[in-house]
């Protein structure tokens, strides 16, 4: 998911973005296409804050919380590996902000039940019949929770998916209602920015790549493992010798070297050539595999060099910063509900 | 709605006993009777928390912001008027213990909307044609809400009228789920206090008393407004002569003297003598109305002596103490929920 270049040339250095992922383990190339590619980008554009949402992924893992904490650990060492520069993302917690359930809170007053029961994620959710009476009420708030990361960094710019703008679209609801009952202009509207809705498949060309699955090209892959899971990728069935003609669509080495391999012309030159047969799959693998190696290999290196108490120490200081910030921003908004006793 | 004898035995010195009132405006006798007498008797019994729900009020006056400030220190004024003691007494303001936002949040996760949906009082709103599709998500987790109040200082005894009985069965359901979660014993279960269901009638006879129906005798009433509120009572329209046999049901000078006068032989044979005929509605108003200004006398000249500074004094230092009490129950459940990263 690539964000659209419109979309990202709208952003100036004015402009303060926030991303977050919620820490259900190891990120993998499907992370890196869709977002963190995107985030280094973006981090020498503006400010930018990036939260790690453990309080969210405890909503779905709430009885497996030791997984969150270790998680969380985990998905920062893959920022740092990336090149999510700490001196200029703002990586926090979110447990760690105490000011973002307050707000929630406070929100939470701005917004029916029946509105958040229209959330497509929601309507969604309780389509699938065993979850239809299950439903938490932390799940049903979710939005009400990111419009407060949101709007406690005030942020103005968030890169999201098409199927988030919903998400926002309620966030910025509950800013217009806040300022306009609190006559105040303390929080902010906020836009997204589109990526591009493709998403990187699994290495079986079923799903889209995930951990769990066991489908995904882990940032931290060993070189082994990646390389026995570049040749064990879904290709074209019916491609069975070298001078067949093979199909590019589905074929999900060209999938992957479509989002990786940055020579554009030379990759349709391999397409045409495949598709009229002489191209054969262990030499485009090879291919695919020497450019993920080559994308792989300084993450997976810069990965291992990280320790727990150098990521910890990161943690902590955007925590410290990103609460300094959420501090004040609440102070005003507590200001603007009358809420200051002193 | 005196707290049944049986009830209140059982509170012991072991116990933790928490109340509180959302801060809609000063109180009146209805709040004296139901629950103020209460507090001041269970303050010599164990250690008690007094809970100013600013939070809670602004759900429902979320437009008027400045309203609720106000009458929280109005509503401490009548506290210290009645005799709570801050000594006893940890008076305190839920909006500055930020803990109880972040305990909600982490218990909106552990509850279902549609468990929230079955409590008796959300669905009386839902029934109300009116606000079936505007119940706010702030208004379906009061449950929650309260159960993090509850809990943030392991209280045990909560003093209720049985139909807050449901509240306290949601508060109790959450403590379960997290302790087994998390195998954990942070949280205690409560129990009701069971209060007479019997509500102050209002001086017209018509409905609870209500300072917003102007049916109510107030705490700082003046003298000469606590007359003319005692004299306008409804009676019995058809004891017109002295002589004529009254009415004492539905009798709201009765009501009154049932609630307030001490004497309660004393207080049959007045019943009986005003059912036969010769017991006037003025002898008997003068009667109520010296009762009333004998307890209401000392109320109204502690709380005129009392001085806005002093009460944000008790406040801070009420609050502070409270503070520190769910600083601590947090570290301990965020340690259950493996939430400490430090």
């Amino acid at each position: 998911m690539t964000i659209d270049e419109t979309n990202i040339n709208s952003v100036t250095s004015g402009d303060i973005v926030l991303t977050g992922d919620r820490p259900s383990g190891c990120l993998h190339l499907g992370h890196y296409v869709g977002s963190l590619r995107n985030r280094v980008l973006l981090q020498d554009k503006c400010k930018c804050y990036l939260l790690v949402a453990d309080v969210q992924a405890l909503s779905a893992n709430f009885d497996h919380p030791e997984e969150v904490r270790k998680n969380v650990i985990e998905v920062c060492k893959d920022y740092l590996a990336v090149g999510i520069d700490p001196n200029k993302t703002t990586i926090f917690i979110q447990s760690m902000i105490p000011e973002l359930t307050e707000l929630t809170i406070y929100a939470m007053n701005l917004i029916s039940v029946a509105r958040l029961e229209r959330n497509p994620t929601v309507k969604a959710e309780l389509q699938t019949k065993s979850f239809a009476n299950n439903i938490t009420s932390g799940f049903l708030n979710h939005p009400v929770s990111q419009m407060a990361d949101i709007t406690m960094f005030k942020a103005t710019a968030i890169p999201v998916g098409e199927d988030q703008l919903p998400l926002l679209e309620v966030s910025n609801e509950i800013v217009r209602r806040f300022n306009s009952i609190y006559k105040s202009d303390v929080l902010k509207e906020c836009r997204g920015i589109l990526g591009d809705v493709t998403r990187l498949v699994g290495i079986d060309g079923k799903a889209k790549a995930s951990k769990s699955l066991g489908n995904a090209i882990m940032l931290c892959e060993e070189p082994a493992d990646l390389k026995a899971k570049v040749f064990s990728m879904y290709t074209d069935p019916n491609h069975i010798n070298v001078s067949d003609p093979g199909r590019v669509e589905g074929n999900v080495v060209f999938t992957y070297l479509d989002a990786f391999w940055s020579d554009k012309a030379e990759l349709e030159d391999l397409k045409n050539q495949y598709k009229k047969g002489g191209l054969g799959d262990v030499a485009l693998k090879s291919m695919l595999h020497n450019c993920l190696s080559h994308i792989l290999e300084p993450i997976r290196s810069k990965r291992a060099s990280v320790h727990e108490k150098e990521v910890l120490e990161v943690l902590m200081d955007g925590t410290n910063e990103a609460r300094k910030v959420a501090t004040e921003t609440l102070r005003q908004v507590k200001d603007a509900m009358g809420l200051i006793y002193q």
